[in-house]
């Protein structure tokens, strides 16, 4: 057998997550995934297809604009189709998902361990009389008005290092300590409120969570100070609810610029994420 | 029989055309008018539902976030309900049709004959990737780039009141006469084209003849004359590709903002419109 090249190719990701059993890989079952590396093993001719590491292993149901993974490939199957690649996938993959951009990735890309910060942005409708029909597979409708001032005050809050396993689905031996940089609400029309969450990572379900805690505080059900107060309680709490998977969408992962801090960082991130843990990535813990 | 004393009142819809055999009832088709006469006749409590009278009788697959109707109903069946009406729908409508508003209309209203102009939009994405996932049913594919401000030119010679037979689905004994107020292409997003067009009212078919016929001046497949030689010809012109339906949706309705001149405006429609025809309403002229 022959030494085979490999080159590193990124992928910049974008689907609907509705019809999906979300993000990762399983038997039998419709995933992004496995639905994109089919495509990718028939254009670039490999079988088995090769296999992508990805930024933010989203949950079933959840949608994206601004997904990124990563895939090593040999480069001889990569040279012959390269300029053709975005055009084949776009005749190759369902509507529901499609591949942006796919380059050859700078020195020391890791996609999900390069990562500075994922991105967010979760849309909720308090309009009486119901969403928009023509986004009402990406808004939520929660049908009491929301106080955004009242969910911005409580929001700040939570921002900085903690560790989040109040709003996180407990897994073991996975650390919950993250970094929250950002959590703000808006309305992006006067019906539509929508929060944008960014962290260096995220546990399973922690978006939701922090997005399901603070429509409590938003129509009047909870207090100000509540979710800061089961932060600090620092074990998941069942008053918590987990905001429905469809409001949410991953809309950019931010990278190191320069092909050096790529590397750092992503050398860096893999201690830390597995500090607690059995050391297996794979049981790291997923950013959704 | 007692003498029943009747309200107007108005509906301000929005719908997901996707799954709809169009705006107007047929028997045994799922349609908007068939749904929410449905809805309004148990809420109203009323058997058969009222008929609905609507601003743009659109065409299968096209969207509304703007649509008007009006219903003439007994006044006792409205008092009942009036003040929970929009909640009640709300929850009895399918997701994939709204109803924003409904209130008494202002006196001489009527949805089709008082409105002034209707706004149409049509999204289509350039991108060769491919469309947004997550608004894959309301923009078109086409994987060729456009020249804007080609299309913007060809547009602007089109303005005007012309007999616009050319771009219309040729339906006997009613004037194909229109006066196009309005008709502009810009940019929503770097790959997201947006044509704006506004008329008076509109023929069968006459948006998407005219997106049709710009979208070839757009990717050099035309001069940017060819459209208004077209118009001038005055012939349905078979090089005049209709675009699809689903790309397109009614986003406003203009009114008169006074009483006295909805109902001059009523009066003086009507009679224009059916003035070839045959005098009867229904056989007036569509408007998508």
């Amino acid at each position: 057998m022959s030494m085979t090249a490999l080159v590193r190719l990124r992928l910049d990701i974008g689907y609907d997550g509705t019809d999906f059993s979300g993000w990762a890989r399983q038997p039998d079952r419709r995933t992004v995934q496995g639905v994109i590396e089919e495509a990718l093993g028939r254009v670039l001719r490999l079988d088995p297809p090769p296999a992508l590491t990805v930024a933010g292993r989203t949950d079933a149901g959840v949608h994206a604009r601004g997904q990124v993974a990563h895939v090593d490939v040999p480069e001889r199957a990569y040279a012959a189709v390269s300029n053709r690649l975005v055009h084949r996938l776009a005749g190759l993959l369902p509507p529901d998902v499609r591949v942006w951009r796919i380059a050859v990735a700078p020195r020391g890309f890791d996609a999900r361990f390069s990562a500075l910060w994922r991105r967010y942005v979760y849309r909720v409708c308090d309009r009486e009389a119901g969403v928009d029909p023509l986004r009402r597979r990406e808004v939520l409708w929660h049908p009491r008005p929301l106080d955004l001032d009242r969910m911005n005050e409580a929001a700040a809050r939570l921002l900085g290092e903690h560790d989040f396993a109040a709003f996180c689905r407990r897994r073991e031996g996975a650390t919950t300590i993250r970094r929250l940089l950002r959590y703000e609400w808006r309305r992006e029309e006067p019906a539509l409120a929508a929060a944008t969450v960014v962290a260096d990572a995220f546990c399973h379900s922690m978006v939701r969570a922090l997005v399901g805690a603070l429509l409590a505080v938003g129509d009047g059900r909870r207090e100000v100070d509540w979710p800061a107060r089961v932060l600090a309680a620092g074990v998941r709490d069942s008053a918590v609810n987990v905001a429905p998977a469809h409001g949410l969408s991953l809309e950019e992962i931010g990278y190191p610029d320069d092909e050096e801090e790529l590397a750092r960082r992503a050398l860096q991130t893999r201690q830390v994420r597995t500090l607690s843990g059995s050391g297996n990535a794979s049981e790291a813990p997923v950013n959704s």
